[in-house]
């Protein structure tokens, strides 16, 4: 922080095709002309807060001490819900309180607050749009210097979703399911790659579809065409991947699909 | 401005698959270095003036005083069609003469020039390509500090088109349009929220595709699901919705579709 | 240089559903917060190496001098292809040796190094995430003032692909090809206009697809509506357009088509 400016980051599904993302950079100038805006993704499909959570995992780690994470997929905006600061492992987290943030309130010292104060908001806030007149606006006010105990109080009880980790269901078996599924078509899942591959010294199999594959490679390029394989991913869990093709449409599976993994 | 670096905006109908929207970046980043640039929306449709106006409507408050906003949408580059420089309410506007700038012309005290010093074009001005060639040099200079009166004389016949206001049809009777339809599938019109919900003390009628809507609610989340209701839409119009689904879909209605209202 | 901060573009085929380019915004952040870096477009078709030569010849030399010039289109990450880092024209280019910087390799003076230098990478280097791991990083450094030098050896084997310019198969005849086709359906050859105009004082006539144009235009705007006509586009090339039209629609062409050019 004392090396530049303030980075705020924006994960949203609000997409490109309208103004929404852009004026909430428009906002965070108003009032932090110094900070440096990032827009992470705004193409997180609508009110789909799970993917959104993948990103934020996936991204977080790799922006300076000190970021600030402001992300917008709201379905209960206008309702009862409470926009949300947390701090967790130097960084800050601003959204609404619908479980986006599950992951860093279980990080060690995660703190969080609910936004109530009025001053740093705009001065109308309508019943559609948080991320313009309430989340925008308190990301960069942090930006400018306002400590986050002048948003609003501590509190204790904001919403977790499960953690969506694999569950063990047998000596050697575990049941996982599809994460996310990128651009490339890669089947990315939520078996962590440091925690599985240890356990397979002499092979795994994964389950997935209507295949069974037990072939891994160390890079996609190095696969043999045409083949589907296991590759430890970029975001640190276990994918499944084709040499310059989409392995998900190979397999024809979504996110949420299930995977079973084998070791041994 | 003396806060910080100036701001300058894009809204084009470039899209993100080519690079034309980052030449403009690069074009102003060797002008104005210091200039800090928001993309504003690059999706409009191509050619789409109308589309445009309302992101610009709904955008340019947002922005810090000063800002300089940049909009290409420009079926007629290469033509006689003059690049203007709009002064309004504190902010500038740079474009073509083509009438996307018609509701900042309207508003008071504004003024608008020609641009025509080649001082401050690229030194080759193409017949195709003037977000590259003339907006974004423009913009950049006046970013550097450039006064607006150097880029060109003032004029008093820029074009303005139609506001696309609502048409009052009977006592308690308006026709409006549809003005945008944005990702969420909410149905944005042009009435006025703040000067029609006082009129409606006691309710209002929506005729809308096929339907004949009465349902209110002041936020997306306490509505019922699966059902069409009218709310005072961020952009301070009334708008058609759905929680969590396209009321677009569901009435089956695009922009420029007619809305009557009815109120009592 | 002096003026201001270090400019860092991105040019990928990550595309915007993802958060891998809002990573390398992350990582450039941690490693050089004042740098200001502009996305140059992230939706090269995947592995489309030709596409992304071609965004990138008609795109950087609008950015300022010392420009670092980030390309991630990397269908080999992970196998035994180097990071490169070229210097030519006062620009540095920073990506996969796979033939993306060829034609910045053909400009005179052009130097190039492999990246090996582990110091000036993520501590942890993956086998399928480069743009994170190794081209984000150094671009940094060198935006944070680290000397070319210091990221590895000059090497002399980089790889070069056929220019893609067109041969003459005759007098007076040319076969090109289409390098490009943009948002509004602009087809784009890679016969250089500055070349092919002179050459032709009486006329000439383009065979593509199942169409002979000898139509020309000056500007999209002063064509007729519905018809075809060849222009000299903003990237220097003959391009075939429409007004207000497709003319890749109308050609049933895409990118590699061929274009039979013939002067008189």
């Amino acid at each position: 922080m004392t090396r530049g400016p303030r980075t705020i980051t924006l994960l949203t599904d609000f997409g490109l095709h309208d103004a929404y993302a852009g004026i909430m950079h428009g906002v965070i100038a108003s009032i932090a002309p110094r900070a440096r805006v990032i827009d992470l993704c705004h193409e997180v499909q609508p009110f789909q807060i799970h993917q959104a959570r993948f990103l934020l995992r996936q991204s977080w780690p790799y922006f300076p001490q000190g970021s600030i994470h402001v992300c917008v997929i709201d379905p209960g905006v206008g309702a009862a819900r409470r926009p949300l600061c947390v701090q967790a492992a130097g960084h800050l987290f601003i959204g609404p309180d619908n479980g986006l943030f599950s992951d860093q309130l279980a990080l060690q010292g995660a703190r969080v607050r609910a936004i109530t104060n009025p001053q740093f908001m705009l001065p109308h806030v309508s019943q559609t749009f948080h991320g313009r007149d309430i989340f925008a606006p308190a990301a960069a006010h942090l930006a400018a210097g306002v400590p986050p105990s002048r948003l609003g109080k501590l509190i204790h009880d904001a919403t977790r979703l499960a953690t969506g980790g694999p569950v063990r269901i047998g000596r050697r078996f575990w049941l996982g399911e599809v994460a996310h599924i990128d651009r490339f078509g890669n089947v990315i899942t939520n078996l962590d790659a440091a925690e599985f591959l240890p356990l397979a010294p002499k092979g795994l199999q994964l389950k997935i579809g209507f295949e069974t594959l037990r072939r891994r490679a160390s890079s996609y390029a190095e696969a043999p065409e045409g083949e589907l394989f296991v590759i430890a991913g970029s975001s640190g869990t276990l994918e499944v991947s084709m040499k310059e093709a989409s392995a998900a449409k190979k397999l024809g599976v979504a996110v949420g699909a299930p995977v079973e993994l084998e070791v041994w």
